[in-house]
This record gives structure tokens, sequence and C-alpha cells, in this order.
């Protein structure tokens, strides 16, 4: 037995081929592709046959695989009427759980660990997102077009009309770089459920509760809230050192794995400038101009650099989506990553089943009441 | 960064104080409480109070437990109408994984990671079950009363009659004896949900879809399977030999942790005695004395004994459950396990995010194609 490390920092807990993180240089890499030349030259449906597959895709395959993932994106009947049963103001996330929970009591074709039940249920993650946001408003769902690709696609279903060519292409490329970051918690989760030769759907129902934590991907609309508060670029010292000086965190900086730039934020960077406001993108990296050497100030050596959810939030805000669906949005991107860990797992499995270190009471007799 | 370790085995992921497993000795505490004092003295609600506050609780501390559990019973209309939307033919485990998804979109205190959202889970677990399975038949679901125990008032909520006393007392025992065992897999993917601040809904959601994997807590009705094509004790043996001369795994022997009998085993066996017709026992019996020899000559020191599945079924199918219900069952006492270690997590909190070791291919160059 070996002794105990604390959220199992530094142990190795799986091999995999999907991604790799750089954390002290700031790099990460998909099946040996930077994220940068990713986001350069791939789409979305490029990085997932890669990272089901482990190469990228030839011309044909990435038609087909497209195709498959358009043929799939109808939901269930029965998908439909729990999202309708469910109250309008739940959690997005809580709806989209119990949503994709539902498509794998309904379809068993979800269930499936293998690319066919990984395409029924990445193709049908924005469309339950979408389901949900529309009946909240008292809308019907949209019916799913197979003309549109996956980011696309996803803005249509929200809001009834297709998105410039820049805004599906930031969310794209959001998407794409979301889409698999090594053994982060929620796809730790459905390696562990994927482990006991589970189903899928359980898999990826138990990252999406995963991600759903404000430590894992459940903060980014806190980062609008936080800009929001700033209002404008001039108040962003002053309201940052007022934040720190009261002890409370600062939103979009800092992050478990990176001891320098995330890779995934210098993309996103560029990327919010081509759909947020002037005004918008200003405060924003104002806010990142100051916070960066203040928060040094405050911490030395901590190295809080900016992290993947400050410029995700700018971009999500800036294709239209609201605030409660940025994690929901993250859910659509990496359940592409959830899925292919899902597959490695069982392709060489082994239950997962780690140890525990039990510190509490030592034996002792239950307390039998004698009757006299 | 450590070597890898498949499946985590030996490597210890968290201190706890809810339970500790003495695999190589065949011994399992609650607390400091050995689990055959617990199955003799205690019931399945002085086992919960246990889990959660790591005492036995007085008798008014018992008595509040119930009587909070017991106003916990009602089953939110939004949860209803969602197992009414799923088809009847979904796997029950589906049913509940999906039931307990939309209680946490309804009812937020369910999600609350602290004592009183435990109560308002586990408390529904047992009627989200029943609900169910009283609509995949065409009825409808049972108002819950308020003057029964867990066990005897879930057998209650399925059948609409009150069980016997040693049906209630066998199931109250098998429930208390499987309400918590370390870091299994759906505990410890329980911990890793919560370990991100998620909600309690969400960890229960994730330990109910690691729970039904065929490696976990997704077997116990190929038991009975198997003990229905034996048919008869006299079969027994020259079944038994047949099966692993073709190579088939033996069902309820054998376990990760204990290299000695399972202690649950031996408590189960007397209490399927309880409940079994005389002739089924027999079966059961004669299945297991003959089926340990021929494990022990089929794979010498493998040391593959009784596990905790054998007499479960047995059990199980002496309350009068059906056999898709084995595992949803399971679920109903391991909640209280779930939810303990969802609370110890978050009290001395570090997101679990292990390393990868990658394996995949070296940087390479996206393959840009160059206009000419």
């Amino acid at each position: 037995m070996t002794t105990f490390t604390k959220g199992l920092q530094g142990i190795v807990a799986a091999q995999t081929v999907k991604s790799l993180v750089m954390g002290e240089v700031g790099r990460l890499l998909y099946a040996g592709y930077s994220i940068r030349d990713l986001a350069e030259y791939a789409t979305f449906e490029e990085v997932v046959y890669l990272l089901w597959h482990g190469e990228l895709p030839t011309p044909d395959q990435l038609a087909d695989l497209k195709a498959r993932l358009a043929v799939e994106r109808k939901l269930p009947e029965v998908v439909v009427a729990t999202l309708h049963a469910l109250p309008t103001d739940a959690l997005p996330m809580d709806a989209l759980r119990t949503g994709v929970s539902a498509l794998g009591a309904a379809y068993p074709k979800a269930a499936q660990v293998d690319e066919a039940g990984a395409i029924a249920v990445l193709a049908r993650v924005p469309g339950i997102i979408a389901a949900f946001h529309r009946v909240r408003q008292g809308l019907e769902p949209l019916a799913p077009r197979a003309d549109l690709d996956y980011a696309a696609h996803y803005l249509y279903l929200l809001s009834g009309h297709e998105p410039t060519p820049a805004q599906a292409r930031a969310l794209d490329v959001y998407l794409l770089l979301t889409a698999d970051h090594g053994l982060n918690a929620s796809t730790f989760t459905a390696r562990v459920v994927a482990s006991t030769l589970s189903d899928l759907v359980s898999a990826v129902v138990a990252g999406i509760g995963a991600l759903k934590g404000p430590l894992h991907g459940g903060a980014p609309s806190e980062v609008v809230k936080m800009l929001d508060e700033i209002g404008d670029a001039a108040n962003a010292e002053a309201w940052l050192k007022g934040a720190l000086a009261r002890g409370e965190r600062i939103m979009g900086f800092g992050h478990r794995v990176y001891r320098a730039e995330d890779p995934r934020a210098d993309v996103l960077r560029d990327l919010a400038q081509t759909v947020a406001t002037p005004a918008r993108y200003a405060l924003a990296r104002t806010t990142e101009e100051y916070a960066i050497p203040l928060l040094e100030a405050h911490r030395p050596g901590r190295k809080l650099y900016t992290n993947v959810e400050f410029y995700s939030a700018l971009v999500m805000e800036g294709v239209g989506l609201p605030a409660d669906l940025f994690t929901p949005t993250f859910a659509a991107s990496r359940a592409a990553g959830w899925t292919a860990h899902a597959l490695e797992q069982v392709a060489d499995n082994r239950i997962i089943r780690p140890d525990a270190d039990y510190i509490g009471p030592a034996e002792r007799p239950y307390p039998v009441v004698e009757l006299v």
C-alpha cells in the first residue's frame, strides 16, 4: 500500500494515447498534434475522429463521420418527454445529466461502449442542451438538420438561426480546444465507470456530474459575472485590488496542472476578439493584464496565469450563449474525450478500485444492552 | 510521477473513517464495528447513522433519523413524470439513474452535500425503484407510508403488501451488510465527483452508473440464472465441472479484495436460510460446497471463495425481488456509503485529478495541404 497523496496528484491512473498535457511548459497535444495546430487547421469533427481513432481522418473518413453524426441527431421521444417533465428553472447541467441518462434508458445503441455508441451519444448532447433551453422558454425543440456541422448545428438548435461563419468557427475551435485534457476529474470519472464494464451513457452521465463542479467545469460563467461587476476597463485595477484585499478568488486564473500559460487560453484570446464586442474584449484584456502581476504579487511563485475559462467565457458569450449554458457547452465538447477514454479503458481493462487509508476508530464491540 | 499500477490496485486514493476492509483475513468493519456484530444487533438505519456520523445513534438520534427519512419519502411529481416517460422495458438501473438525476433537477435539497441532502436522496432511492417497477407493470406508484422502516417500506412500495418480519429483517440485514465497502469503484466514483464540489445527486448518479457494471454490482442476478440452470442439487457437481471445462466463469465466487471468505457471505448464508425455500437453499449450499474445491483445483492458489453476490441473490430472491431489481436494491443500500463518502470527501477536499502515462505518438506536425 502506498502513502496517501491527496487528490491523486502525480499518481498515474491510466495509460493513454489520447492527449498529453505538459503542465510545466504550457503545451497540450492530442495524439501528437499540438492544440495550436489543430486550432489553426482542424475542425471539431476532425478532432473527434482523432481522439477516437488516434489518427486524423482522410477526407472520406471525415465525411463518413459527419454523416453518421448527422443521422444520430434526432432525440428519442422519451428524451424530449423527460426534458418537458423537468422544472423550467432546473439547472441546465441537471437537465443535461437527466436527458442523457434518459437517452441511455430509451436507446440501447447509446449505451454501447464502441464507436457507434459514442456517435449516438455525442451527436445528441447539443440537441439535449438546446431542447431543454427551448422548453424552458416555452418553445418547442427544433428538428435537427443534416447540413450543418456540429458547432453551427448546436447554435442553430438553440436559436433557430444559422450562426455567422465567425460565430460557427469560434465555437468550433472552442469545442476542439476543450475536447480532451488528460485525466481531468470528469474524464477520470468516466474511466472509473467504464472500468466496471458499465455502459457508455453511465460513463458520460458520471462525467457530466463531475464537470458540473465549480473546481472543474462549473465556473466559466463566473468570469462573465466578474467582468460585469468590473463593468469598464478603467475600473479593472481597483476592482481586482479590492477583490484580492478581501481574499476573494479572481476567476479565470490558475490551473491544477499548468505552471505556465494554458495553451488553450492563448488561442481563445485571439478567438474571443473575432466574436466579442470591442468594448467587452478590451475589458477582458485589461482585466487580464492587471490580474497577472497582481496575482503574482499576492501569491508570489504560484504562477497563476490565464486559464481556459477566462477567454472561453468571452467566446461563448460572443457566439450568443447564455451564461448558464457555458458548462453544458463544455460538456458538448468534453463528451468526445469521455467517450474516447471510456473506449480506451475497456480495450485493456482492469476495474479501477484503489485502496483507502482507514483512519477511523479501532475495532470496538457493539454495545449490546443486556437485559437483567 | 509514479509508475502505472493498473486499476489503482494498492494505491491509496483517500483517507476514510467509514469502513475498513481487511481482505487477507476476510473481515469488514464500519467505523470500528464488525459487520458480524452489526448484522446481529443493528438495523440499516443505525448503520446509516453510523456511516454518516461515525458513531452509533442514541435511541433519540435513531428515532430522529427515521422520522427525517420518513418525511422525505414522497417523490416529486417531476420524478414520477420522468419515470412514466421511460420505456417500460428500460433497464431498472437506467431508470434509477434517470429518476435520481431528475430528483436533483427538481428538488434542490437533494443536491446539497450535507446530511439533509443525504437524507433527501437516500430516502427516495427505494421509492424511485419501486415507482418504476410499478409503472412498467401498468400500475400506479404507491403513496409512501411513515410507519415502516427502510427495508420493509421498500418491499411494501414494490408490492403493496407488508412483508413478513423474516423478509423485512432479511432485507434489512442485506442492506446494512452492503452499505459501505471501502473505495469500491462506485464509492470512489462518487468521491471523484464530489471532489469537484459538484452536487450530491451528481455523485450518487455517478455511483449508480458504476454499480451497474458487471465487474462491480451488476452481476448478482447471474447467480439466480446459474442456479436455475443447475436446477437440482444432484446436478451441481456435473454442471460446475462442465462450466469450468468450457472455461466459463462461476458466478458468486472470488473478489478483488478478499483472499479469504467474504465476511458478508457468511452472514448472508444464514440469512438466506430464513427466506429461501428449503429446496433453493439446499441447491445453493450444495453448489457452493462443490464449487470451492473445484475452483481451487481449477485455479490453485487463487483463493476463490464465496463472495457477497452468491447468497445476496438468494436473500433477494427469498424476499420476493425480481432478478432485475437486485442491482438497484444494492444501490438502495450503497447510497448510504456513497453519500457518507461524498460528505467525507468535501470535508477535507482536494480535486481528484490523477496523472496519465501518455503512450501515444510523439509530437508531429499537422499535415497542412499546400496549395500550389
